[in-house]
């Protein structure tokens, strides 16, 4: 447990016992009153995410959606960590050039020092002080939709409407159990048991998830909420690196006519495909995981080109921005290079 | 090179050098005439095989496509080999009941005292003298087809007929290079280089065979041959072991419209799938290779239920067994249980 080369979101050991998820440590949060010490303020936080990772991902789509880029910058993480983790190698001299670190870890020293921890993405740094602020992957979001409102972009959608919160949070809570972490459990068990257990619970919420979606475009209500972000990030994984990777190949997700046509659907959405980078995930799992894949060699399929292609789930009505409007292009310097597309 | 742990039909060395297959140590022939001291004689040899290999599998479809379930009697290795390869432990008292010895390595050493080579299904061994005479994995089949013919049943198929061999042959080296070994290359592969050019290798071939396969039924000719088996027992392990296990990924076989229906025609022939246990095949590639699988877990996908469904490649014509009949039942003891079929 806490090793400095998680997978992102929490601490994925594998040793000999099951597959643990740890809670965020820094769980304070950013807020509109500002009664933990950090205020909603423009251009005062650094989001510093790894593409490959789909809890840092969840933080990406949001961002996009709500129309933070000017308010929040990312820093983008090599998706190869090495043995201190996360770094900044993609950008110049392998510094970040605005909090100027090397290493993600620094962020946490400079917040707690001799931090034992793991270090995880998403994380985000208060600027001014380089100190880490919160790496609550489960909180980020929701305060991203529900505390940072006064910077939202005129025609944000309300990605967590009070009077669906109930409905959200439960579907979240299943989804999360079964399919986000579920993945993770199956690929990093142990044992036979522990893995059949992790699969055969995630392929049962994944088809009780077929049938919620058969009729209905999204998972609450009929506009895009915090849910289809949770969904979508494991989504679009899953033929990618969890079938194979991680074992989960009762059937592959091209071969679910509702969720692939689900999950093309938010793909092809402003905010959600146009955060996606296919080489930075294969990359980061296949080379990283050294205990699940010992060569390092990252597979060539799957074919991705279906990405792009009809999916018709518009014949299911739904609202997606629901009084809303979508979002604008993507901000210069953050478009996905060809090879991380479809 | 030369492991006793080898994965059938040849080595399996996954060390620093490219993946190579080695030819047969044993080459002796058992022809109708008895020019290398093995004439073909009913009841005379034993077929070693392992249900788990594809090499060996040949020679199963082979011996009941011909009829041959009386005159060669099949011994069948535990699909988990341990450091002395392949071994008897589904018999009772772990002894294969007509040899009475526990390892096919047992066999090698009485045909060459200290052989020092790798132990390979399929073999055949002379009863009366307990020696190996063959582990020609190329060569058996041929030889069953073309040797064995005053034991064939009556209306056994002509699997090599003398006027297509010239076109048989081009397609078992396409195949057997690109295909049935291909899927080794690929996943034995130890850099990145390596593995992509066996890969892409074979789904060039794979995707030259859809279009062979497109609007014919079989690869040569109107009926079954030699060279229909030899694919279709690589096409059955494709989703089960080498989608995954072998990064052989770029598509699922239940993908390719052509090759799953033209793999789905022929477990449905006689001869075919009543040869195939899933279970070995998945429980062999999966524990035995732990530098590929080092958790040894294997997965409980893929859904197989669709190998027995409707294929309409009869609406091709063709006529599988020329001018003969399909083989009958299943010899008593030699079905496939349960937790081997889809």
């Amino acid at each position: 447990m806490g090793g400095r080369d998680d997978a992102g979101g929490g601490n994925s050991a594998y040793g000999r016992k099951a597959f643990k998820r740890s809670r965020a440590h820094f769980q304070d949060r950013i807020t509109a009153d500002g009664r933990d010490g950090w205020p909603v303020e423009a251009g005062r936080y650094r989001l510093v995410v790894s593409r490959a990772c789909p809890w840092a991902s969840r933080a990406l789509v949001s961002r996009r959606l709500l129309g933070l880029e000017d308010a929040v910058s990312p820093a983008v993480a090599d998706p190869i960590q090495d043995d201190r983790s996360w770094r900044f190698t993609l950008d110049p001299d392998g510094r970040d050039p605005v909090l100027g670190i090397r290493y993600l870890s620094e962020a946490y020293d400079r917040r707690e020092t001799d931090y034992p921890g793991g270090v995880s993405v998403p994380a985000v740094v208060d600027v001014p002080s380089g100190k880490l602020v919160t790496n609550d992957y489960q909180q980020i979001t929701l305060d991203f939709a529900t505390e940072w409102t006064a910077l939202h972009r005129e025609g944000a959608p309300d990605l967590y409407p009070e009077k669906l919160r109930d409905e959200i949070d439960a579907v979240m809570d299943d989804v999360y159990r079964d399919v986000n972490n579920g993945v993770y459990r199956s690929g990093f068990a142990t044992g036979q048991d522990e893995y059949e257990a992790a699969c055969t619970a995630l392929f049962r919420r994944l088809e009780s998830l077929e049938e919620r979606l058969e009729r209905q475009r999204y998972l609450v209500g009929d506009t895009i909420t915090e849910a289809d972000i949770r969904l979508f990030t494991t989504l679009v994984r899953f033929d990618p690196v969890y079938h194979g990777h991680f074992k989960c190949n009762r059937w592959k997700l091209t071969e679910s006519r509702v969720l692939w046509g689900y999950a093309r659907d938010l793909y092809q959405t402003p905010g959600f495909g146009d955060t996606v980078d296919f080489d930075h995930i294969k990359r980061h799992y296949y080379q990283v995981h050294s205990g699940v894949n010992p060569s390092g060699i990252v597979p060539l399929g799957p074919d991705l080109s279906g990405w792009t292609t009809p999916h018709h789930r518009e014949e299911l009505g739904g609202r997606p921005f629901g009084d809303g409007t979508p979002p604008g292009p993507v901000p210069p310097g953050e478009e996905i290079p060809a090879t991380g597309r479809p």
